[in-house]
């Protein structure tokens, strides 16, 4: 099978990419003197993740059950479940601990402690639970300096079912940075929060043995990453147009990519229409944080090699996607009706996720392997 | 299983609201004159296509391929691939013929209709084509009054493996109407390319049988639909947030909502968290379009009975939903953690895609059925 061959639209991977980035990420973990702990919600794939892992501790971060589940099948038994459990995702937790998993969960407040140790009684194995901290992305987490930490520290350590393992942190934020100089400022914020929760507890005799930071942006920008044992970056596997943008990598760095027909050219000749829309691309306009008109993903040939002058996606209905030029002049000639183009996405993670499987390709167009992925909750 | 059991999150399906949703729209086929063809892109599953079609002559509208095959394997037959069709597609279109299935295919210029009609020779099976008809949408087709309307319909009636079958057009711009008015009258503009397309096509010389519309805007609100043989709705089966903006329904009929957990609340106790985010509810925001700040959904009860207030989805990353008030006093009395809230969506097409299920409820909180639904490409 070749790429001409592969039925549109769909995901390609390339592999040599792939491996590129993971040796660079691994290069880094071991360059900052941490361990590496990919998040494998950004391809959401056990052969990427094999690759990911290859040289490490093993250990993976996951945001749902779903994802607990797949990667537990697929031979990954030490992972944090990385967005703040309920009490009601407990039990099929337990169900994979007894299976044999080790699976870390996260909270950041006092209720959520309490229940969770009112719950764990219940459970037929014990609970490793991390504090997420909020490093000033201002989504989950308490603040390293808030008495709700030392708080919540003394509910999980005074429960028989429960452990404190550690801290962590996702500097969310370092997506936003538009300079070097704040990339590196927000990766010592990250660092310097987990750090300072880690310190708060220790002091306040609790233990606190993991002390984890977790962005692709941070991780390649740290100065350095002193009093940290781990980092959970996971869209640098892939990367994508904004981590580009961010200066995380180059366009010729994003591994993943949505093949896709011309179905039609507009009536006034401004655009053409591809059958990759919101679906197929997602509608995650990432990129217009860095240039206005970015849109939906840039476009290339169907080898992937050249990009077609500054065509980009501008729009998306649910199974259309509109390609138009940012210069005006659409060049028709590289864009036949029923010729396939590649459109490297903006967000990798979101233009992944509804996809069941990757055409893996491997420095030609030859199709040297198809790879599941896990789609859904 | 009652919806306290359903882990999140989660498709919830009400098949009141279902059941009165199909049958108004149904009985707006008969008062309108027309057969009802239902775009089962929406819901993407054969337990709503099976009540969307009681009634019907049967025949539904298909996106892609794979929606084609699914719903061929769950009992229909009758399909329009409602998506320009390329060359590489036809292979699989005529598999499924060769099975039973009758796929009409649309095109919209003559470079593809002369693939198509190149392309056929290698078939088994003789292929139906309708010309996709630009109303005004902006988007696939050609004009009515454009010479290549004319064009195409000779090339197709002159393959002997084509059949010329009819026009069909989608409103989309219906999506961005204000006023009752704009309503009607992109719905005659709708009625009226493709009834005089037609009407080209016949004094031509040359055969077109099915005369087709269809959005749910334009079928609500069209004045009537003389010269008109089908309509192709697709949003009405679920409704959304969207539609109610537009007048096409109130929030009350909607029939599908995500559910959710709360897992945190921010730490200067402006927003709650859930776990549904940019994926599970979609990054679209096309409520905005009617009111600024309309985010991402809005916010209901457990049981999706009671809005909470004036509470709605204002952000979302990956698995991360942020739940804030419009008016700046989020009700946490109503938002504890740990319990479970239901999100009314913007745009159903787009939040249902990624699950592969719905909880179907029926009037209490017990879970009737799980419906099966299609995902990916």
């Amino acid at each position: 099978m070749r790429i001409c061959d592969v039925p549109t639209p769909a995901l390609i991977l390339d592999r040599q990419r792939l491996r590129s980035n993971v040796k660079r990420m691994a290069d880094r973990a071991k360059e900052l003197g941490v361990a590496l702990r990919p998040h494998v919600k950004t391809a959401k794939c056990a052969e990427v993740t094999k690759l990911a892992t290859e040289g490490q501790a093993g250990g993976i971060c996951v945001s749902t059950l779903k994802e607990a589940n797949y990667f537990f099948e697929q031979g990954f038994t030490d992972m944090i479940l990385g967005v703040g459990i309920v009490p009601a995702k407990l039990a099929s937790v337990d169900v994979l601990q007894s299976r044999g998993a080790h699976v870390r969960v996260i909270l950041d407040n006092p209720e959520t402690a309490r229940m969770i140790a009112e719950k764990v009684t219940e459970l037929s194995t014990v609970l490793d639970v991390m504090i997420e901290i909020d490093s000033g992305g201002r989504r989950g987490g308490v603040q390293w300096s808030s008495p709700s930490l030392i708080e919540i520290g003394r509910i999980i350590d005074s429960s028989t079912g429960l452990n404190l393992v550690g801290v962590l942190s996702h500097a969310g934020h370092s997506y936003l940075c538009k300079t070097e100089a704040e990339l590196i400022a927000v990766a010592e914020q990250e660092r310097f929060s987990v750090a300072s929760a880690a310190e708060q507890l220790r002091e306040a005799g609790l233990p606190c043995p993991i002390v984890s930071v977790g962005a692709t942006p941070t991780a390649l920008f740290a100065e350095h990453l002193k009093d940290i044992t781990e980092m959970r970056p996971g869209v640098y596997t892939l990367f994508d147009v904004t981590q580009s943008a961010l200066g995380c990598c180059s366009i010729d760095d994003i591994a993943v990519s949505v093949l896709a027909s011309i179905i039609g050219h507009g009536s006034a000749d401004s655009y053409a229409l591809v059958d990759a829309g919101a679906l197929a691309l997602s509608q995650d306009r990432s990129a217009e944080h860095f240039s206005e008109g970015a849109g939906y993903g840039i476009v290339f040939d169907e080898q992937g090699k050249k990009r077609c002058h500054d065509v980009n996606v501008s729009n998306v209905n649910q199974e259309h996607g509109f390609l138009r030029s940012r210069s005006k002049h659409l060049p028709y000639s590289e864009l036949a009706i029923g010729s396939r183009m590649r459109i490297f996405p903006n967000h990798s993670c979101m233009t992944a996720a509804p996809y069941d499987k990757y055409y893996v390709v491997d420095g030609s167009d030859q199709i040297v392997a198809v790879w599941d992925k896990l789609t859904g909750w």
